[in-house]
C-alpha cells in the first residue's frame, strides 16, 4: 500500500480495534488518531464534514480519502491478504459473518459493555432500560451460536483464521465487560486462546 | 455459475429482495423458496439446524451449503461482476455503504415499516413503543445522510451502479410504508428512479 494510513478511533470500541488487530497480524503499519467520544469529538461540524457524515469511529483515512465502517475499514487493509479466502464460497461466508456480527452481536453485546461501562445504568433512559432483558437474551443466543458452530472447528470459515474470526473477537472477549459470562461457551472460550496466539496478535488495550 | 442457487426468503422483505434484484441485474437465474415469517416457519428445527441456525432469511443455498445475511448473498451471486468494484478503495466504499444500511438504516426504517405493515402499532410491547420516536428520528437521519451523498453524484460508490446501490434501495424505495416522506429528500427519489431504470430491474413483488 503506497498511501498512508490513519486510523481515526476511540481506542476501547472493539470495531475500531477490529482494524487495528487486522493491521497488526498482517504487519501493516497505520497511524492512529484518538477521539473522545463521551466529549463528541466526532459529532464536529468538522468531523462530519471531513472525516464522517454519520459521526462515529473507526473511520479508515487513505491518503485524503475515508472508509467509515468498521467491516470495510478492516476489509481494505486485509484486501487480497491470507485473512480474505480467496474461494467464491468461503469468501461470501466470511462476509456472512462479518455481516452476522454487526447485526446480531455487536448491537447486543456492544451495547451492554457500553451502556455499563461508560454510560452508567443509572444514566439509562427508560426505552434503553427496557431493552437490557432482550440485549442480555440475544446477546446470549449470539454467544451460543458461535459456541455451536465452533462444536467442530477451530474458525468460523474454512481452515483458517480469516477477517470473520478477527470482526468476531473484537467484542467477544471482552463481553465480560457487560457481564456474559464466556465460560459457559468453552468453544468459544478456547478459539479465542487460539485468536490471542497468533503471531502479531495486539491486545485491545495496545 | 455451476451449483444450483435457491433463495430462502419472504418475499416482500427487503433484505430479501436484494439477493433476487441482484440476481436479475445481472441475468442469474435462481429458485425461489417462499417461507412465512408470521407462522414461524424460519425457526422450525429443521430450517434451524439445515439451513440458518439464526432463524433468519434471506438464505442463498448454493449446491448443498447456505449463505445466510443479505449482504453476503448478494455479494455472493454479484462476485467479480460489474456490480463489485475492482478498485480497492471503491471496493471497500461499497461494503461501507453495505454494512452502514445494515446498522444505522435497516434497524430503523425497516423495523417501522415491519412493525407498521405486518406486526401492527397494537401489539408493539412497551419497550418497543418507546423505540418509535428514536427510530423515526435515526431514520431521517439516514435518508437526509443519502439525500446529502447523492448532492452530486447518481450513484453511492464511484461512477457506476454498484452492489451498494442495489442494497441501499432495498428498504429506501418502500419507506413511505413506514410513512417516511422520500418527497423531502430530492436526490433519493431522483436516484430511486435511476434505478428503476434500470435493464433488468424487478420490482419488489415480482
Amino acid at each position: 500500500m503506497s498511501e498512508k494510513l490513519v486510523l481515526h478511533e476511540f481506542s476501547l470500541s472493539g470495531n475500531c480495534y477490529k482494524v487495528r488487530l487486522t493491521a497488526a497480524l498482517l504487519g501493516i503499519p497505520i497511524e492512529r488518531r484518538e477521539y473522545d467520544l463521551m466529549k463528541g469529538e466526532t459529532r464536529t461540524p468538522e468531523f462530519l464534514s471531513r472525516v464522517n457524515s454519520n459521526g462515529r469511529v473507526p473511520v479508515l483515512q487513505v491518503g485524503d480519502r475515508f472508509i467509515p465502517e468498521s467491516n470495510a475499514a478492516a476489509y481494505y487493509i486485509a484486501d487480497s491478504s491470507r485473512l480474505i479466502p480467496a474461494d467464491r464460497f468461503d469468501h461470501a461466508d466470511t462476509l456472512r459473518w462479518m455481516s452476522w456480527e454487526q447485526y446480531n452481536h455487536e448491537p447486543n453485546i456492544a451495547t451492554l459493555r457500553f451502556w455499563m461501562r461508560w454510560f452508567g445504568e443509572a444514566n439509562l433512559s427508560e426505552a434503553q432500560r427496557l431493552q437490557l432483558d432482550p440485549k442480555r437474551a440475544a446477546g446470549n443466543a449470539a454467544l451460543k451460536l458461535m459456541d455451536d458452530h465452533l462444536e467442530n472447528r477451530d474458525w468460523f470459515v474454512g481452515r483458517e483464521m480469516s477477517l470473520a474470526d478477527i470482526c468476531l473477537f473484537a467484542y467477544t472477549h471482552v463481553a465480560g465487560e457487560a457481564d456474559f459470562r464466556l465460560n459457559a461457551f468453552p468453544n468459544v472460550a478456547e478459539w479465542i486462546g487460539r485468536v490471542e496466539s497468533e503471531p502479531g496478535f495486539i491486545p485491545m488495550e495496545a
